[in-house]
């Protein structure tokens, strides 16, 4: 390796419901490609505290499965603290279980880059998970390496 | 890129209760800002089984709802296995849960650095999660760039 | 730091059991020393959709809380969506819960390296988790630094 690159883009996706795997695999490989970087990693990270970044198999009832697995887990009560009046956002806050679920799943991966692609195994895709929709979402994708 | 920099310092955070969420955005920021990388990625990395790292909203009625899930979600009995006596400890370890809340959460978490500060959503803030306290904690902060 | 390496070597674990903590410090650690890098990061990177990548303590007992843990808290019914024929594997998917356990604990780890070696606390081993076993894994490792 020689000259080193860093290139963060931004993508944005737009989630459809409040509970939801949004498939972005082919979103990340257009940036991989782009930006010429052969080795190195591509590393996602979302901005938003109600959303998380996970890798599974591309089964649109599995992507069912897995949110309606993190609704049953978390319940939806409203006997958590983080429910009362937000001043800077001028209004309740009844979402503390999807910040819960975000810690849970992790907002964050790091994908080894080979010969310009990704290292992913024949079934794996890359999702958004988003836990407080709809809503458009900002990810930041980073490619290093050369 | 040019001069690519790989920096380690060790960040030490005394924690209060036996589950809580301490916020070290302020201290990471301070390393990224004395690194002087501009360009690269904050790889934090927890040294301990009992800790994880999370990043999520920062208001301190959600940290009590994150922690008290965490506690209702892995229950405190003692039909763990781990509860035996440990030789190299001279002690019962009866932490097993503690342990398990770890790895659930996850002890890793790789930033995104861009114009030397981390690319974090306007509400993300990076938690060290204490699951076995009050102790004091010591995490790897890395920061490779240029 | 001034040349840079991007390596990755592919390594495989044999399970033994359907949900299992298997360590894998070893053989990492073996590929970090190959390598010749002093800085920068280990990336592991497991390249299926029903296995995770975690650290805790070394204790066969914990491994065993852990395993029977993620067993408790991911029933195993017959209820999930996934659980219908796949054209592709010419029969019917029956781990729906398999692939929801993966994504609660995440198959990507960076761990920083410094000096030659892992900088992993006293009682941290890395481990990958079969939640569909028996079978033969594979899991890329990344070495990037210098």
């Amino acid at each position: 390796m020689t000259k080193l690159k860093s290139i963060i883009e931004k993508i944005f996706v737009k989630s459809q419901r409040s509970t939801e795997l949004v498939a972005i695999t082919d979103q990340i490989r257009e940036i991989v490609q782009k930006s010429g970087v052969k080795n190195g990693i591509v590393n996602i990270f979302t901005q938003h505290v109600t959303t998380a970044l996970t890798i599974n198999e591309d089964d649109p009832k599995l992507e069912e499965d897995i949110a309606r697995f993190m609704v049953y887990a978390v319940p939806e009560d409203d006997s958590y603290a983080h429910h009362h009046f937000f001043r800077k956002d001028g209004r309740m806050a009844v979402n503390a279980y999807s910040h819960i679920r975000a810690s849970l799943l992790g907002g964050n991966l790091t994908i080894p880059l080979q010969g310009g692609d990704m290292v992913l195994g024949g079934r794996q895709n890359v999702y958004l998970v988003e836990l407080d929709g709809p809503q458009l979402r900002g990810l930041a994708v980073q490619i290093m390496g050369e």
